[in-house]
């Protein structure tokens, strides 16, 4: 059974935006959990492969969803050749050999996942694996971060109080705008007067949040948008297929997001 | 185990209605997933079988239901002569092998299915096996394809903000009178005209849209009707069975598009 | 495991009310599928064994309801002598070997039903087994008929349009009287008035619909009430026991059934 | 694996209380199935193992509950020295050996349990068991006998009208007064009058039904009441733990009803 | 396996508090299912205890719950040696070997319990065990015993009529003052005054029923608080711990006993 | 199969606020179950943790979630070589070897839990594991401890009565503010001044629940706080970090919350 984190690649880029690379680090150093909240796409995913790399561990990442069990985390029984055999889950892997353990939108977790998380989120820091009677002690350099976005939480889903009590917090945001337009220039090679276009666009958008939009543009759709300029796809067509259409399927609000840009762009 | 692709035969004819293969060719050069919106029998499955077949790799498509689990793509263990056997699923054929992956209806998939498309839809480009311990990394010819049909959505079955701002996104609607009749022609040798009167009858038809219909009359249909009628089938009884009863079970909605009918033949 | 399908018999007597044989033969002809509705007990399962014993092809009837699953349609793996063996449902059956597949109340299935109606019902005509990796192509001796009843239809069941549109679709009725007491005299030996008066009470129970009455009386009813009148059974005590109690479990709907009833006979 | 009919010991009394034994004897003869419609403990299930034990045939009697499934009525396969045996259930043993089957409380059983009783009721009288791919016909020895209350159905548990139109029905009611007397004097050796003073306290009870009480009192609480009056209960101890105690939890809806019973007995 | 019943220990002390000992014996002879009906803590599984010891005979109690299924009852297979092996559940095993089965709270049990429930309630006193193919017939020394709580009842949670018109009923309340008192003093050792001061409390207490507590003070509570008292325990924490807190998570509603608790001490 | 109990390292520091330790004591030497009422993070954990280690007994703790059944703590069977082998689940461990299980958040689990806590409750003190068919007695050194917030619980999840009435019970508090203050000294090393200052804010913020807040700052925020501060991380971002973000995601709320800490501060 291969030990090879799920995770890979180079170490990503990541400018903080404020404190939160130290804040990081503090929380590793102390050995604290970690919360981050805050927007799709906003870089939350990044931040995390970023400070993994930079610290020099393995990065396991979970992306949760309605149907994730704790059993997902911490492993299960496989038959083999007549025998079961236990195949340890991510969350089990980062504890027994070291490693940062990232659980995207862990609201959307199952609720026995927090069976997990108790014990390793106190200061005891350790991960019962009840199905084959061992009890793990997190080392030093392992560390648990998750991370939920509190626009989309709902009284079914959310993260209890005595859950969200045990992690340090920290709430992400969109760069500021000179820092969103070098992000897009360094990954997609526009020019900067071209990146700048996409955020004062994609700045105007954000401010619509809660009025006809269930979600703002990110600085993912900026880059794929850039993207697409630069293999010679037309202004309209690129904004259509990498921004609009991805935000809203209602053709009044589409229309309003186009009149928008023009007039930003006259 | 087979490894041929779920899909198969002649590449179908496909005419572009506006930039949609250019989008393609372009999110496939760019190696960037796409999102296809558009009502049904509008030619969205045809359009990727026809993509497909001109850039000469396997399509593998998957209708997504209610009770369509990650599993379903990415692969189980069975039993074989006592032992555990891994077999792939369709998305992990296509990101083992390359190809296409088409994922019709998405929305109705259930939730775990983001797991697997989360760390595939951003620069990773990854398919973590969590059951084998592997973790995959995307071939440059392996292209991420979901569609789903606006006019279904509802509270508890919809994209995901955070899913679908990981796609670029195009939207479908009916060709334009002329080519949908070329189209009609082309699929049963039916004579222009016959043709012309069968899409004038579905345009009439389209706009009660919302109104008395869930959903309006498909291209398909029209083929259908056309098709019965090349076979000697009577006008009104091809349009009926291959137009009228299909749409609606409501005596009244019945009758008033025969009325309709009859006027726009009159 | 034996390959006979499951329907079995003489080909039963059918006579048709309107052009529904003709269309059968030629939806038949062109493999285009087909889709039948109609109340409860109008001759709709009995029309498709009369059409495949025409046509000479075996029948693969499937009685859809709440659990059923693609699986249940499509086959699954079994344990034999500590391997797991594959085992082919109905559907698979018919497409493997030729034949019609026909699935009765076809909305009452669960969802993921559709992932094997969708890509046999375009022009791929195509069963993928996802489990054993096979992709058959449908023979030119597949057809796939389905049926459902609209005045059961609710917002949960429902066939999806995206769905429907994929049939050419006939709707059912009851017989003309003169030929619905030919039927009945057939079956039973029962004379022509006697079957005549049958039918009368019938049509008249009939247009109780929707008041008070969920469904009205089939004619399989009407069989059961000859059959007890030639086995010497008293009239009302067989019109009680073959039509009335069949129909409702009220004390004063059954009354008022009874007295419209008497009226007529007087 | 005994062949054993689920159901022994001797023929139980019944006295016919209309027309219901002539009417079971035709059914049997024509192979038709019935519909049993009464309220608790009216002998439905007395009546059955009556005319099971007078035709000489095996009875197989299922009571019906929310989770049972149509695998419980056919059978499915265990695992057995490594190999998986088919075991048939109660209605494939009746259908492969001849029998009654017998499913009280038909409505409780799960929506796919249709499934099996479909092919079984009409023209065909076929069991198909997809799992061993067997197709069973019905011998001339099997009849399918089942019961509900009416007075129990609401919106979500009734029997679909495609279901019960497939059936003979007949109406259970309690019997007269008389032979309810004779019943318990039968049953216990209680003397006469008061056999006859207990079913005169039921038949006022009875009469309440709707206003205060779910259920009214069945023939088996009257013999059950004898029975602790004959083993030397007092009684008001007798009427209280035999009638009472088992109709209502209400303090004064048991007032009232004891009030009643003393009005009768002064 | 261990053929030991579920129940163990001395022989529990009761005193009757009306004639429900004698109508247990009655309903032992007579072989007749009995149901109790009672608050909780009200002495009902002391008494199943109290009367088994009395006849001599093994008892099997299950407390039921929303996930208890029929199988939990009668058995089910376990693999063991590569051969599936059944193991019989309490009920069978009482039904196999004689004994009494008390099924604690049978109303939270799910459905399919009636299953098993039913031919063993009438006068057949039959298991059939589906999964071997076994029918047992009750020995004469079997006897099953149910309860639940009425004050608990609600339209998801009840027993069916036609189940419970299957049992001979009888109704517990908590023991005369003078008694309880006893039945403490026994329990503890505590003096007759400071039992009796209990007592009251709890008498005044149950008054409150229905306003601000769900449930009362139960015999036990008190004999928990007596305990306290004979430890040293502080008469106020000792009160506190094991009735105040107990009852309720209100602070008004405590406050209120408490004051209740000082007026009657004063 | 290791033996070693789920919980492990030094008996934490733990200082009473009331009487919970001789209650403690005084349930270990009576052999009464405890059951914990309090908030989040008061210190219900640490508690029985120290009292644990005070006693000399293994702790077993168990975090119970809405999918936490019977079996996850009686144990089940697991498939090694072919043989179905059992393993004790941590309830099991503790009463088969003696020591304290602590079921944190005992309403969170499913209802079949009920099951083993009633005779493990009262005085029979049982433990009957079914699928060994074994009857475990508990030992003299075994004792049951469960938890709950009161603050939490709902219709849907509550301890019902009839389980809430067999524990002893006690409610906890935050620890008085000179005594929290301590704590936060001794966990973290920052001088008392800066803990007092801390235990203010807390003390301020804890009085609004209920208002905005669902659940109040718990000690373990607080040291955090302290963490982060000995750190050398700024006041306002550790405060941000460790108390306000954990507490809220309303932008409102946390700015409220800011406002109060700096008039708090001036």
């Amino acid at each position: 059974m291969p030990e090879k984190p799920i995770s890979a690649g180079k170490p990503p880029f990541y400018e903080a935006t404020a404190n939160e690379c130290d804040l990081f680090q503090t929380a590793w150093d102390k050995r604290l959990p970690l919360l981050l909240k805050g927007p799709t796409g906003c870089g939350k995913t990044r931040f995390v492969a970023h400070m993994a790399a930079r610290l020099g561990v393995p990065l396991y990442t979970v992306s949760c969803h309605d149907d994730l069990t704790a059993s997902d985390l911490t492993g299960r029984y496989l038959l083999k050749g007549g025998e079961t055999v236990w195949v340890d889950g991510p969350l089990t892997r980062a504890v027994r050999h070291g490693g940062i353990c990232y659980l995207d939108e862990v609201v959307e977790a199952r609720k026995d996942v927090t069976v997990v998380l108790h014990p390793l989120t106190d200061d005891r820091r350790l991960l019962p694996l009840e199905r084959t009677g061992e009890l793990l002690e997190a080392p030093d350099n392992f560390m648990l971060v998750v991370s939920y976005n509190p626009g989309y939480q709902n009284l079914l889903k959310q993260l209890k109080p005595s859950t969200r009590q045990r992690f340090l917090a920290v709430e992400f945001a969109f760069p500021e705008p000179a820092r969103e337009a070098e992000v897009i220039v360094r990954e997609t090679g526009i020019d900067p007067d071209g990146a700048m276009l996409l955020v004062r666009i994609a700045t105007n958008i954000r401010r619509l949040k809660g009025i006809d939009l269930e979600e703002v543009v990110s600085t993912r759709l900026l880059v794929y948008c850039a993207t697409l300029l630069m293999a010679g796809v037309d202004f309209d067509d690129a904004l259509n297929a990498a921004v609009i259409e991805p935000l809203s399927d209602d053709a009044d609000v589409k229309a309003g997001l186009r009149e928008a840009v023009a007039i930003l762009r006259s």
